[in-house]
């Protein structure tokens, strides 16, 4: 008995085939190629499904339970369509329907991808054992997914938990979504090269500009926290700041949904405890009461998280 | 069949009979008196709902289904314990197991008196027929209650569902929690009246000062509504910016939870539209996507809707 779950960027199609317990037991990829249409795309996942089905069948087990499908964008899960995903140039793709032509009588699920990772966390990752818990990736932007009693909670039309866009910092920042001071234009790895890049300019002698060859362009978030380390202030300051920004969204996840443990995970997560133990101690006094009951840590899962989740829409 | 619902507050304990339906049928009052000790208090508050139980009896309806208390503070719902509630020198009351002394064998909840006012809303109230609310008072504070699914949301260590403790204006207005930013800073009913002190004394030829008989100290929300509406300028960019950051967190907990409904209640609901209508339009652009699917609206029962929701908690 196993799932299927689909990750569904807009790079890579991966496509994985999930135990019960979560965990994966063999998993093929392929490019998404978006400059294709939607059915050119599905036809491809479809192919990687079948190529897992014909691996495992042979192998002895025949008991495909569903397939799941994280994709980025506004998706109406109920209803299996893929609202609107910009990055894939989708509009209203019924891609649960569309998936069933394939794999007759198999239940077809779709939620959010960030959603997916969540639940991935949730039931096999860092987030395992607790009902109640947040998933935040720190990427682009800032992916959000919320579990409540072990469940997506994505709200009565699917657009919820959007923390990456909750404002801050009044008519801060401009963020991508039109809207000034979001989270997501503080404490994503975007916002943290910005003002490494800004800090760099300041301060032209920076380590910061020296790990990049002297390009502004090159710099990144490792590069911050690898100049941070070698003990250059500049980017102790940019670091400094970048963890008030995160505690700050943290603390305010916490005020509000007080889950039993916060996963953080996307490329800044690499930090490990050097991110998660000074953020700990700055999320602490802007908890309510100052009284910290929640657990922070790193994702265990990583890029599985997606494949594994999307798997267990179905469970 | 009927439920009785306790509104413990800091002036005043309500009590009241409510039908299945969330309709109050009888109810009863007296002053907290907190200098008393919990016990003093919590035998008034039995000696009230005797006095309901006595008067539903002799109208013939002797079935009394449980008890629900409202209360303010950190609240225990599943120990029936009052943790913490500062206004009432309260410290962890095992407040339902006292009560159960007085009414052997009659189930007995408590809960946080904004979950048990949006609790009341939800199933009598501005949000009936609706799944997925939150309710928010703008008082001395911002108080906030979650309903997801028809259940109050207080997450795993009951102490969720703080919106008005999310920070809004990282390093801005001080808050009375500690920490800065804080949306109840800038948006609760004591943020507004700061505000408009403050503009009244730039501005002392202000209608909000006439209003107050020259005397800063009597300036409240209604007097800076009253002078924006004879056409005062200070008191309308008062209102006006007060409407702002009223708008922001609404869009925050909007894009946060996406509810279907949101009731406003409070001293300050009772501009009715005058608040709600240019609240809505200041909610639409911040709303990730724009797309404003949750429906904004001043409550309904009023100072009712605490008895009321305490009384559903045993439904």
């Amino acid at each position: 008995m196993y799932y299927i779950g689909v990750d569904l960027g807009g790079t890579n199609i991966g496509v994985g085939a999930v135990s019960e317990h979560g965990e994966i037991i063999s998993q093929k990829s392929a490019p998404t190629l978006t400059e294709r249409n939607a059915d050119e795309i599905i036809k491809d996942i479809a192919r990687l499904c079948k190529e897992l089905v014909d691996e495992l069948s042979a192998g002895g087990d025949n008991e495909l339970v569903s397939i799941g499908i994280g994709s980025p964008g506004t998706i109406d899960p109920i209803n299996g369509v893929i609202i609107f995903a910009g990055n894939l140039y989708f509009h209203n793709v019924r891609i649960c329907n569309e998936l069933k032509k394939y794999f007759c009588g198999t239940p077809v699920f779709v939620d959010n991808d960030a959603n997916c990772a969540a639940l991935g966390e949730s039931i096999s990752g860092a987030a395992k054992g607790y009902k109640t818990s947040v998933t935040i990736t720190l990427g682009t932007g800032i992916g959000s997914g919320i579990i409540i009693d072990g469940k997506i909670y994505s709200g009565p039309f699917f657009g919820a938990g959007e923390m990456g866009h909750h404002t801050i910092m009044m008519g801060g920042e401009q963020c991508t979504c039109g809207k000034r001071g979001c989270w997501e234009a503080y404490a994503s790895a975007t916002a943290l090269i910005r003002d490494g890049k800004r800090a760099a300019q300041k301060n032209p002698d920076s380590k910061i500009l020296k790990l990049a060859n002297g390009d502004l362009s090159k710099i990144n978030g490792k590069i911050i926290f690898d100049a941070r380390d070698s003990g250059d202030e500049t980017a102790e300051t940019v670091v400094a700041q970048y963890i008030n920004y995160l505690a700050e969204g943290i603390a305010n996840t916490i005020n509000i949904f007080q889950p039993e443990i916060i996963a953080i995970g996307g490329g800044i997560s690499h930090q490990g405890d050097k991110l998660i133990i000074p953020l700990t101690e700055k999320v602490k006094p802007l908890v309510f009461g100052s009284d910290l009951k929640t657990k922070i840590v790193k994702v265990k899962l990583g890029n599985d998280a997606g494949i594994i989740g999307a798997a267990m829409l179905g469970k």
